[in-house]
């Protein structure tokens, strides 16, 4: 039996452009409540099919809810969906695109996408030290020879990373040069993605841990007026991974798979990536020497550090970062009003009076 | 086809009890020159079955080559296999233990391992950021989306560690623990180690570039007259993670899988191994803060320097490590006497005079 969480997981989805999506994923997410946060003209409607408990927050909405604060929720781009995370009230988010559907697994059968993603996110990770075997707590598996016993506890894990089947999450330039390439490789594994390491986290297909990692999980400034786009999810998955590394914090990657059933325009993509091209010759090695200071125990504590060091070495690649960095702020200022007394650290949230 | 290196790899093994086995491997190893090295009573005498191309070192020979120096090759155990490293004359080494069989894919298509070793030695690596579909070279795969362009290039690949379907390599405890467990998990990835990660190195199904890491590919000193067994595979892949990442080099694991046929007895594992067990607490920590001096350019250099730290720190911990750092010392010395002139580097083998 797979494991549910119906009242401690929260669905969140950035916009709804296709009734089939809801339609297809009806048997796995039904026991769910959904959160639509809707990136475009507010005065369009936005149908759910029957059935489904759901909220829907469109830009109205967030101006009204956030205030002046609603500067860092982005425009007419997916990144609004983090506006959803900081209104849940629940412990677990599972976020996912409306072009992404049920695959199926080498045996054709239907992949319950979120059952996996909370097998991740209630076992250990271990991103002290690799297993051959890929996940240790998986079935059938267990660490290996010459692992430390001291490490096999693990540590929590906050963050769950879904791959997806059919279309690969390419860039634009590869999307042109490899227009007909599609990912067939089901590759049965998770594992956790090294302390220090950092990787590419897709928006597409993603579940994490609120308590411990949600005010990290800002999608940044992109789409409407910002010099950038598609880089929300990258951005979030840089901060998340330096923060989790230095509060002793999991991130995990592989099962399971989504069915990605459309690529979108490559043209428009490149001219949304194209800086995010260039930045992140100079964003990855900041991220990759970054540290936070020891006092800085509690998720907003370490992203505050994060945005001034974001401004002050970041800023001097272009403004934009600045604004970021600004941005990074009001949205801790407005997690925190939304969640009074939340202050989300390594061993679990801690509620405060 | 898969790429062959019929001049440019040689196959070492340690010892073979079963006849069976280059019988199962001949239509895979057959192109291929052999090395043997038996490792124990050496009036004993190992058949190969007709049409091998091989060459068979027991102890009186290691003695005869190396003299005062073959102190630092194994008795009595597998670790003895190095001495077949250092004899070669090849790029390219793989080496199996005389366990493991020809596995099939889940088509049920016999694996090539040394085919696909050598895709995995030929390709570069991945060390710097993690790719979250895997190899990027694989087919039908590439870089996702939000992965540096600068960092596309990669790195050369020194070694890749390949898996075993049937038997896992656990240590002692889990084999007691969990007798039934068998590994049928095909998980259809390479993937890259990533720089700074230590990965519990088994030397099972292992193929590595001898130019490049060859020297300290060194199992250490093990079974008869030593407190310790089954971690030689595991000190080499400590040594060779920190050397690798020093001079820029990639480490993969993950395909090919191999058949692993028979599990070995946990109550004499046990004995080898319990030293281990409770060193390795010390050890790690060691390999994971270990630096090596910016001038150590080649794998000896760099070899020498690890030896000096393990004296240093590991020493404190057991006078076992004493005896292994003077032993590592006396392996580079009689390795650069058998291989005159040749310094491994980052960029290839450069010939001396």
């Amino acid at each position: 039996m797979a494991p549910q969480l119906k009242d401690e997981l929260d669905i969140v989805i950035p916009t709804i452009r296709n009734l089939d999506f809801l339609e297809m994923w009806r048997p796995f997410f039904l026991p769910y409540h959904l959160i639509i946060v809707q990136d475009g003209d507010p005065s369009k409607t936005i149908k759910v099919p029957e059935g489904f408990d759901y909220e829907l927050y469109n830009r109205n909405d967030i101006n009204r809810i956030l205030g002046p604060r609603a500067s860092c929720i982005s425009f007419k781009d997916s990144a609004c969906r983090c506006f959803g995370y900081m209104v849940s009230k629940k412990k677990y988010i599972y976020t996912i695109d409306d072009d992404c559907f049920v695959a199926k697994d080498p045996s054709g059968k239907d992949i319950d996408a979120l059952a996996q993603h909370i097998k991740n996110l209630l076992c250990p990770s271990t991103p002290l030290f690799f297993n051959t075997l890929y996940d240790p707590f998986a079935d059938g598996a267990d660490f290996v020879r010459g692992y430390p016993f001291s490490l096999r506890e693990g540590v929590p894990t906050a963050v769950s990373h879904g791959l997806w089947l059919n279309i690969p999450d390419y860039d634009a330039p590869t999307q042109l040069v490899k227009p007909r390439e599609r990912n067939s490789r089901y590759v049965d594994a998770v594992m956790t993605i090294p302390k220090g390491t950092l990787f590419p986290m897709c928006g597409m297909n993603l579940a994490f841990d609120r308590d411990l990692i949600g005010p990290a999980m800002y999608f940044g400034l992109m789409g409407d007026g910002q010099p950038i786009g598609r880089y929300d999810d990258m951005w979030a998955g840089w901060c998340i991974k330096v923060i989790c590394d230095h509060l002793g914090l999991g991130v995990k990657t592989g099962l399971p798979y989504i069915w990605h059933s459309k690529a979108s325009n490559p043209f428009v993509n490149l001219k949304k990536e194209y800086n995010g091209i260039f930045w992140q010759e100079d964003i990855i090695p900041f991220f990759q020497a970054v540290t936070l200071p020891k006092d800085c125990d509690t998720v907003q504590k370490c992203y505050v550090a994060l945005s001034q060091q974001v401004k002050d070495k970041l800023g001097k690649v272009d403004p934009y970062f600045t604004k970021l960095a600004d941005a990074m702020v009001t949205w801790i200022d407005a997690w925190d009003t939304l969640n009074p007394g939340s202050k989300a650290t390594a061993n679990g949230i801690a509620k405060g009076k």
